[in-house]
């Protein structure tokens, strides 16, 4: 620990210099430049590393550079991404965002750890490690991709492409970092997620609502085809879809235990009374972590603006969303969905359904999961709070246990005031610091 | 019928002349001198009439214009109004909308049919009844207001206030005219409305929809709540509320039975393969116009534009209308939507009531009904449609039922080619002069 300490110390300014150089390309969505600029400084500085560059191409997107370096028995994925979210708007920033500059210990720029920290302290990491104990002892492979920020498009197909290269003994993912009362935070899975419009069709054009004795209403025909979908206690009761569920595991129990959340403080915050069917603390972070959901995220029919209009609306529309838990995928959701409504004549309602993600959970004896535990407990000094999945959606799965890898665990240099997608994005320089301590005692231990 | 005709068409020209000076007034909301300008008009020619006028005060608004002439052991109410509808979009008129103007045998100006026509044919009927058979032989009483295209705002608190005044054996109401087959066509009553604005409420702001494991869904909540209004079948399952709809009557089924009505072209027209449920021409349309409704008018909620956003709405909100039918009032709909919510346990939805409106519909055999029909045979050569109410909602309750007067039928000077509230508004100068002879009629045969 006091060998690694003085060895990222006394490159300190250098990994800074690094870190800036990377940060200083706009690489947002649209910035040809900013994206083709950042994507070569990854490729010529993991060259630099000794890695196998290759630089897999997306077609027309910004391509995703692949890097593969020591060697080994065990092989490791790193996912991270150069592309940044875009900077707007600029006038609410107190240095501007591509002009990398430190106040109070802490790092500005756009990216900072969104998510050019994450790939910048890995390649320093490596550094590091081979500073203190010579060649890396297994094989990372560096998957740096250019389209995070706009929902990744290519990567299932370049995962079918190249899965051989990507597949691992174990992946890390970006994000993780310290909670709000200082403690280290793992997730080892993530959500799928399946977006669906559904909608009822009526006349041609809005009646008169003294027709609606006789036309059919688009608005109640949605609202009847709903009701089927879930019941007022909120259980999803799409036909079969529960049987997919995977119920959590006593692991995953134990450690949902183990995490300290403050359900009144979260409540009071979203000025609700109550959780759902007003559950208690345990029972609501199990079900937000491990439980699927059919979600409507918005309703649209006839008359919405403000006052009275008597009319009878021709359309009406319902955005859903389904958070997916293992073993649930998009495919099968819009199948079970689709003969659901079918079954029960809803066969007039259209289902639009959008790109879906399967969701991801690691085994929590996983090497991956517990080797980070382990190095997180040397570095930070503390347990680590351990998520058996993230509450929200990710690609994970793709890259994943999707190419046959076993587990992936999400760490990286987040922290709560990071203002991550918004003005004066921030790191902590300690924090970044003390990430390269922690990948090192990671790959050390992981390579065993 | 040949000694009316002579006495009209004597006075063709000046009575022409009297519609057209009404008609040059520009009465839309908000144009004070217009407004003025109609109701000194009306009651200055209710006064060279003979009658006894008053103008019943609505406050702020124009007032209403009363006048009663005539004498005899019956009475009878009129209701038209002198404002119109606004005259925009000017452009698209081809003639100035309050400089009247005859092309084809039609009168063009805003206000012709709507419902300056009617006001004014009336004032022309008693002129031409007594100059072919001396003094009016009943009491009639002109009710003339100036806020029928904004509401009626003030008709419940007049109603209340003159009742005695108001109060008649008959009224005949505004509408009503010929349809597309050129036969004349009666409105025995209108329906009701209640509107309400339905909104439940989730957290403060809209949440990450990853949460929705744990937060209540307010867009969820307004479909399980709504369910239970109306069943698939489209029946209104609130509680206790069918049990308040009077069926129709044999008389009002043998009156419907007679009413043409072509169901094909009328689904062709709105694009639909069949009525609700399937249902017959016959039953469509005896639902159309005796049925009570409870239509979704519009729905709200969360992320409403195109594309996907994952969200958990912080609100939702429906806005419903009820169209009324007897014995239904506003406010027994409203307490047992009220009531029917809370015992279900939805006690947490917010219900904001609009104005209502009681509806109005005349016993088939009441004198008024039957001296219309008998009277539209001898002036129009034909057995008249006769609808028990109309599919629409007005305000013919408070004015008629309401005070205790036994019923009101709608008839008037409309024709489909009439363009009401759309530029270029036009009256058939023959309808003009046919209703004249028409009410003339009616006037004879409802004074024995």
């Amino acid at each position: 620990m006091e060998q690694i300490r003085a060895i990222i110390e006394a490159n300190r300014e250098r990994f800074l210099a690094e870190f800036g150089e990377l940060l200083g390309f706009p690489s947002e969505d649209g910035n040809a430049a900013g994206l083709t600029g950042a994507a070569d400084w990854v490729s010529e500085r993991l060259q630099r590393l000794g890695a196998r560059v290759q630089r897999l191409s997306t077609g027309d997107g910004p391509p995703v550079i692949f890097g593969e370096v020591g060697a080994g028995p065990r092989s490791l994925l790193s996912y991270s991404h150069y592309d940044v979210q875009p900077a707007d708007p600029l006038e609410l920033w107190e240095s501007p965002p591509y002009t990398p500059t430190v106040r109070d210990g802490k790092l500005y720029a756009r990216g900072a750890v969104d998510d050019k920290g994450d790939t910048v302290a890995r390649i320093h990491a490596v550094e590091v490690y081979r500073a203190a104990y010579g060649e890396l002892p297994l094989r990372l492979k560096f998957f740096v991709e250019g389209e995070e920020e706009v929902g990744s498009p290519h990567l299932a197909p370049l995962a079918a492409r190249y899965a051989d290269l990507i597949r691992a003994d174990g992946a890390i993912w970006e994000g993780g970092g310290f909670d709000d009362a200082e403690r280290y935070t793992f997730y080892c899975g993530v959500k799928g997620i399946a977006y669906f419009e559904l909608r009822a069709h009526g006349a041609a054009y809005d009646l008169h609502s003294g027709y609606a004795p006789m036309a059919p209403n688009p608005a109640w025909r949605l609202v009847h085809a709903l009701a089927t979908l879930k019941d007022a206690q909120d259980n999803i009761t799409v036909d079969g879809l529960m049987a997919h569920v995977r119920p959590p595991t006593e692991a995953e129990r134990a450690y949902i235990r183990r995490i300290p959340f403050d359900g009144a403080k979260m409540k009071a915050n979203w000025g609700i009374p109550a959780f759902i069917n007003d559950m208690s603390d345990e029972d609501a972070l199990t079900r937000f972590l491990t439980a699927p959901t059919c979600t409507i995220c918005g309703v649209r029919g006839g008359f919405i603006d403000e006052g009275e209009k008597t009319i009878l609306p021709s359309s009406a529309l319902v955005k859903l969303d389904f958070r997916l838990v293992p073993d649930l995928t998009p495919e099968l959701v819009t199948r079970l969905l689709r003969e659901h409504l079918d079954r029960r004549g809803f066969s007039d309602i259209e289902i639009k359904g959008f790109v879906g993600m399967v969701g991801a959970r690691s085994d929590m004896m996983a090497p991956v999961v517990q080797t980070a535990i382990a190095a997180a407990r040397t570095t930070y000094g503390h347990e680590p709070v351990v998520y058996p999945s993230h509450g929200g959606s990710g690609p994970m799965h793709t890259l994943v246990q999707g190419v046959g890898t076993p587990g992936g665990i999400i760490t990286g240099v987040c922290y709560p005031g990071m203002r991550m997608h918004a003005p004066n994005e921030n790191i902590r320089l300690d924090d970044y610091f003390r990430h390269i301590e922690f990948l090192v005692e990671f790959i050390k231990r992981f390579a065993v």
